[in-house]
């Protein structure tokens, strides 16, 4: 077996991919910034380098980062019909003219990636037709749960895994207010308008809280688990917007906490799809899923459970989905962009004594007054800083644990051999390391 | 630009794609069975049939489930020379003679999927590239942490992520015992002898407990984040084996569970991969992973942190990446096949009705003798039964809070008229779901 080797948008690999985006907002604006600043990754990972060409704006005069004025146009057909547009990626939103646009470019061949979830959750099937019967693809992992990869699992890696049940926490707004509400008993008005000014919530928040935004998002969800067409219209949804603050009291006082859960079962060979405020158990591990971020449980007769959780939305983790897609579609095309991404980026291996991390260090020493001042000296002296101690008198002895602030290895190792040739240190000291905090 | 359309196998897409299979223990018969229990679905997701051709055994004699005993052979060429062979599939482990094995398949422009940590974290760079200048294609998902598809997430999905640092509770038999030692005080040999009972762990667990099992895993996903060969022997491992138990009531005192973590990270650009216990703050959504589950955590520039969990081992777990992975080599062959995934299984939508969940009335009654019997009776009548109550008494009123085991939305409808109807309710009553337990 042979993979085909013929790049399909053009016999030379020296030739940029040239994309022309449809609508230039924060996601838009983040995919640009993505392409320019990632240059380098990209080429050595597909192979080819990606480039911006025209892009459909409603108004050309605002200026953008990065970008050139004479690329922005008001026409559509500038993008659609440009002979040297070899991939549509669209971040414009809305049914329509939308879909008009996405149906003409896959008619044409033209390869479309797309993170529109209102489109996809009514007219998906027809458009993913469209681009079969035209021998393209449509790929849209933005469209649900943005920085997650959840259709990249469900379409590739559990293909045949028979799902039988996708729940999510597929909307970070109302997380964002339900984790507010159950962890301060902030009332539903506060926690919003908290939302609002932190960014997670919009203006109009109606289609986060009222639920429309999961709804769309579990149509497309449960479309691709179960192999079969789930419109918008087919999932009913309630939203958090008439959650009453009592509830969340007396949903803790029996075990539970409230989440804004999107449900879809196969029950009896047929399928169930809903969104719905529900009591998940506080020991469940959706329970643990806090904040803005987003989960998916994916429950399956081959592979059991998998939970994926991460970010729903923002700008650049949904431009992140955007990019993967055509990617996607690059390796697609050009069969071997899997090893490409594994060619050696040259980084070099640091030697353990580099590594740093906090130290959680026990030992046994004798009980002798300036014993916890002289190891203390010891660890001053490696230049360790320590966070906290613990010292419990045993027997003769004493039990001393210490854990330190981050430092590395090699000055870990100096105070240990310090310790080990003080005459109070009994036997040998017990190392354990911290996780490093985020961000350190 | 136009896809490729040709497929590599063969002009016939009516002909099954052949795969010959080296080695057919657990994972191999799970996948034998895999391929014959699921061949529509997968029929229908790659538009081709898949077959078992020959398998490597080294006793023909024993007898395996659905295999024909005319396929097994003890002669490794009898399978990598079959010229009926269209991929390989290597579940039988080891370095050699595996790795002679791969190379022979892979020069001779046979694609490979193997499941093999121990050959991948050791000669994964070198097979990479021969399978690269043979324009053929090597995955291996299954080759870490089984069903969580953190590799084709890695090499796919977050490509030009910018990943700085991979935290992973990477092998399950680790997880397991550390989980029992916390949760009950369990010494470390019962609580190894408790996972060897419950097939968690080896007869022999030294790879597993002495943390070599994690450091070949560490070393691929390492290798793939940082686009960098990592061999095996450049990580520094440590296992679970010398633990003591008053660690564990140390860590808990400070605020922390002992995990066994690999740990990869960019530093100033160089690399660092280690294997450790390490204490995790019991707040940190690493500390809620138990049992035998695994756990990725990805952190990047753009998408801030992803985390994947689910089975880290197990026959139809690793079975199922390993066919993931066929399939994924007969996408890229033929282009469409992710179109194919969502060709309409035909499933029906089940009315919201028919929908079965348990619920959570809160309703306000008037304090009056008999009003919970007469609710009682209401719920009874519509054939919910119920699980808890709570009466609270408020003002002139009380409140009232039922918790059903599961029903449909129907019953628990008629059940909600009933109450309307009753002079004693007062207003409307609330009405909540609770997540479906695992299972339900």
């Amino acid at each position: 077996m042979t993979l085909p080797n013929s790049s399909a948008i053009d016999g030379s690999p020296d030739r940029p991919v040239r994309i022309g985006l449809l609508g230039c907002g924060t996601v838009g604006q983040a995919f640009v910034r993505t392409i320019s600043g990632q240059g380098e990754t990209i080429a050595r990972a597909s192979g080819r380098r990606l480039e911006i060409g025209p892009i459909l704006v409603r108004d050309t005069s605002k200026p953008r980062d990065g970008i050139d004025l004479r690329q922005l146009t008001t026409d559509p057909q500038d993008v659609l019909r440009d002979p040297t547009v070899d991939l549509i990626v669209e971040v414009m939103g809305g049914v329509e003219p939308t879909g008009t646009y996405l149906r003409q470019a896959l008619q044409a061949g033209l390869p479309v990636v797309t993170a529109n979830k209102q489109l996809l959750s009514r007219h998906g099937a027809e458009l993913l037709a469209l681009a079969q019967s035209s021998g393209t693809e449509l790929r849209f992992e933005a469209s649900a749960c943005a920085g997650i990869p959840v259709i990249k699992v469900l379409r590739e890696s559990l293909l045949a895994a028979e799902i039988f049940a996708v729940t999510g926490i597929v909307n970070g707004t109302t997380n964002y207010i339900l984790s507010e509400m159950s962890r301060g008993g902030m009332s539903y008005a506060d926690a919003l308008a908290q939302a609002q000014a932190l960014g997670y919530a919009e203006a109009d928040p109606s289609e986060d809280v009222g639920g429309a935004d999961a709804a769309a998002k579990m149509a497309i969800l449960a479309s691709i688990a179960f192999h079969t067409n789930v419109h918008f219209d087919d999932v009913p949804f309630e939203g958090i917007d008439g959650l009453h603050g009592e509830d969340f009291d007396l949903a803790k006082d029996l075990g539970f906490v409230i989440k804004l859960l999107g449900v879809a079962r196969l029950v009896d060979g047929g399928i169930s799809v809903r969104v719905h405020p529900a009591l998940v158990p506080e020991s469940h591990r959706l329970a643990a899923v806090r904040g803005a971020d987003n989960a998916v449980l994916l429950e399956s007769g081959t592979v059991r459970q998998i939970m994926l959780v991460g970010p729903g939305a923002g700008g650049t983790e949904t431009a992140s989905a955007v990019l993967a897609d055509v990617l996607s579609i690059l390796g697609t095309a050009q069969g071997s962009f899997l090893q490409n991404a594994l060619a050696d980026a040259g980084r070099p291996l640091l030697s353990p004594d580099q590594t740093e991390s906090a130290f959680y260090v026990r030992l046994r020493v004798v009980d002798r007054p300036g014993v916890l001042a002289r190891i203390a000296t010891v660890f001053a002296n490696s230049g360790l800083s320590i966070r906290s101690v613990i010292q419990r008198g045993e027997g003769d002895g004493a039990r001393l644990v210490l854990v330190t602030h981050m430092g590395s290895e090699a000055r870990m190792n100096a105070a240990l051999d310090a310790m080990r040739d003080m005459e109070e240190v009994r036997g040998e000291p017990v190392l354990l390391r911290l996780l490093a905090e985020e961000g350190a």
